[in-house]
């Protein structure tokens, strides 16, 4: 594949900084990648490690010349590094993100920016529960979904550009506002995620069944929710502060279905159970029809544990 | 490894029935294994993959001259089953069972049965999301936990020898009461597939995501939820029937958690936050060390979707 941005700067360098790096030089789509992150430990690890091709001391130094920028930090900091990264920014470069929301990031970073450069905001929906600059490895985004925010973009070209350069790293693409991805990342991420939290932190609480028990009989159902709840505390927290409404929104909706299927519990109502149980399971089938999980038995944990 | 039961009748033949025969298959564990199951389709499917070495047409049948018998039914005809292969039972075997709740299986069942048994609740914690009598397979049990219910058992070395077909199988034993495991299993995996089927009907509600954005945007995190509440309708409609208070008990505590969690988020409390999501890593940490899941980025499923 040919070079799509002769220079890239990486600020942050954790999973999703560190993935774009290994997927960008896997293609050969990015001329030479800086990289920035607040804590030195983590920049003497990515010198170490060469993850990006140059570790610079400030933001300001990463994003000098570079032709596209790449915010890969909590969304509770995403406007202070705007702001620090402004002045140094190329006239023409584009900026971007990959914040898990949309609309607090763009009421964060857009003030700041210079009219002279694009901010096309993204979120590429790919993860795991490990986070730190030894945790990305290449094929994080391949058959992934990544979501820009084109709809407030003039410069159309600039927008393909980016998706170009998401489908070399093994995206798939999509547009849409702001809003409405909000809503979205509520119901298929942020909802659940908080659920998953709430789940592991009541197991944690009750006293009559132990650390242990929890642990060893989790293959029923619960270590699911672990994983999930498991992920970076700090992006989490930024993500419910900052997609308050939606993520309410949801949770309402949620609650009021949790409490008609426990009534129907409580009153023995076999039927209701089992019409929901059925319908929640065409669900799945589309998931794997559309190759977003596969179907077989337990992931292949089945035979290793 | 030795034959332990000359003759083994496994009355139900899904994916637990299944996977039982095949392991013990697998390690020589069984002189003869027969099998029945009320639907014809099942018993001929059966019969022409080999899954059982006689598939019989009466559950009775199957029973006659059996050492051991494993009732692998819905917990709701548990009950009715017990009735109809009481009569024909041999003296000094050990009856047996997979259900996912135990405390109202022993009372299904126990009335039923004559003296000249031993009845020894069991409860594999393994199982897929797929069923039916095509879907098991031998390794399922392996690494994973069997609980048997011993407390009421009189006998034993009849005990010791079910736990011995078990470990045979591939799975670590432990053995407590009915009503604690009927607690740990409404933390460990009652109550979490509640909140995963509703979180999947939810998704499927909201008018404004369509099943399409759904699905594609999946892998966010809600696609574990949907792996989960893509279980055995029927099945999961009797675990809730038949472990009513316990998940109800875990259900009030989970609502009050999600409140204080809700709450936080509407007043900007990201300390609050923060703490909690923090707490829950360490069990997820416990989970991995304890063998019971891989800490392999997602699933090993990055690179394949």
């Amino acid at each position: 594949m040919a070079v799509i941005y002769q220079r890239v700067a990486l600020i942050g360098l954790g999973l999703i900084a560190g993935s774009m790096s290994l997927a960008m030089r896997r293609a050969g789509l990015a001329g030479e990648i800086t990289g920035y992150a607040r804590s030195a430990e983590t920049r003497a690890i990515a010198t170490e490690t060469g993850l990006v091709d140059r570790v610079c001391e400030s933001a300001a130094a990463a994003v000098e010349g570079a032709d596209l920028v790449v915010l890969c930090v909590p969304v509770g900091v995403m406007g202070a590094v705007a702001a620090e990264i402004a002045p140094a920014l190329k006239a023409g470069a584009t900026v971007s993100d990959v914040g898990s929301v949309k609309r607090a990031v763009i009421e964060a970073v857009a003030p700041h920016l210079p009219d002279t450069v694009d901010f096309i905001p993204a979120h590429p929906l790919a993860g795991t529960e490990h986070s730190g600059p030894r945790s990305g490895f290449a094929e994080l985004f391949d058959n992934r979904w990544c979501i820009l925010i084109s709809d407030g973009v003039r410069n159309r070209p600039a927008v393909d550009r980016l998706r170009a350069l998401w489908e070399g790293m093994g995206a798939h693409v999509d547009e849409m506002d702001a809003d409405h991805h909000d809503l979205v990342l509520a119901v298929t991420s942020h909802t659940p995620h908080l659920i998953a939290y709430t789940m592991v932190g009541v197991a944690d609480d009750l006293r009559r069944v132990t650390d242990s028990e929890v642990i060893k009989y989790s293959a029923a159902g619960f270590r699911d929710f672990t994983r999930i709840a498991a992920s970076d505390p700090t992006m989490w927290r930024d993500v419910f502060l900052n997609n308050k409404d939606a993520t309410l929104e949801i949770l309402g909706r949620f609650t009021e279905e949790l409490f008609a299927l426990q009534r129907a519990i409580r009153l023995g109502d076999g039927d209701h159970l089992h019409d929901y149980f059925t319908r929640t399971r065409a669900i799945r089938r589309g998931i794997i029809d559309a190759g977003q999980d596969t179907a077989a038995p337990n992931f292949g944990r089945g035979s290793k544990g």
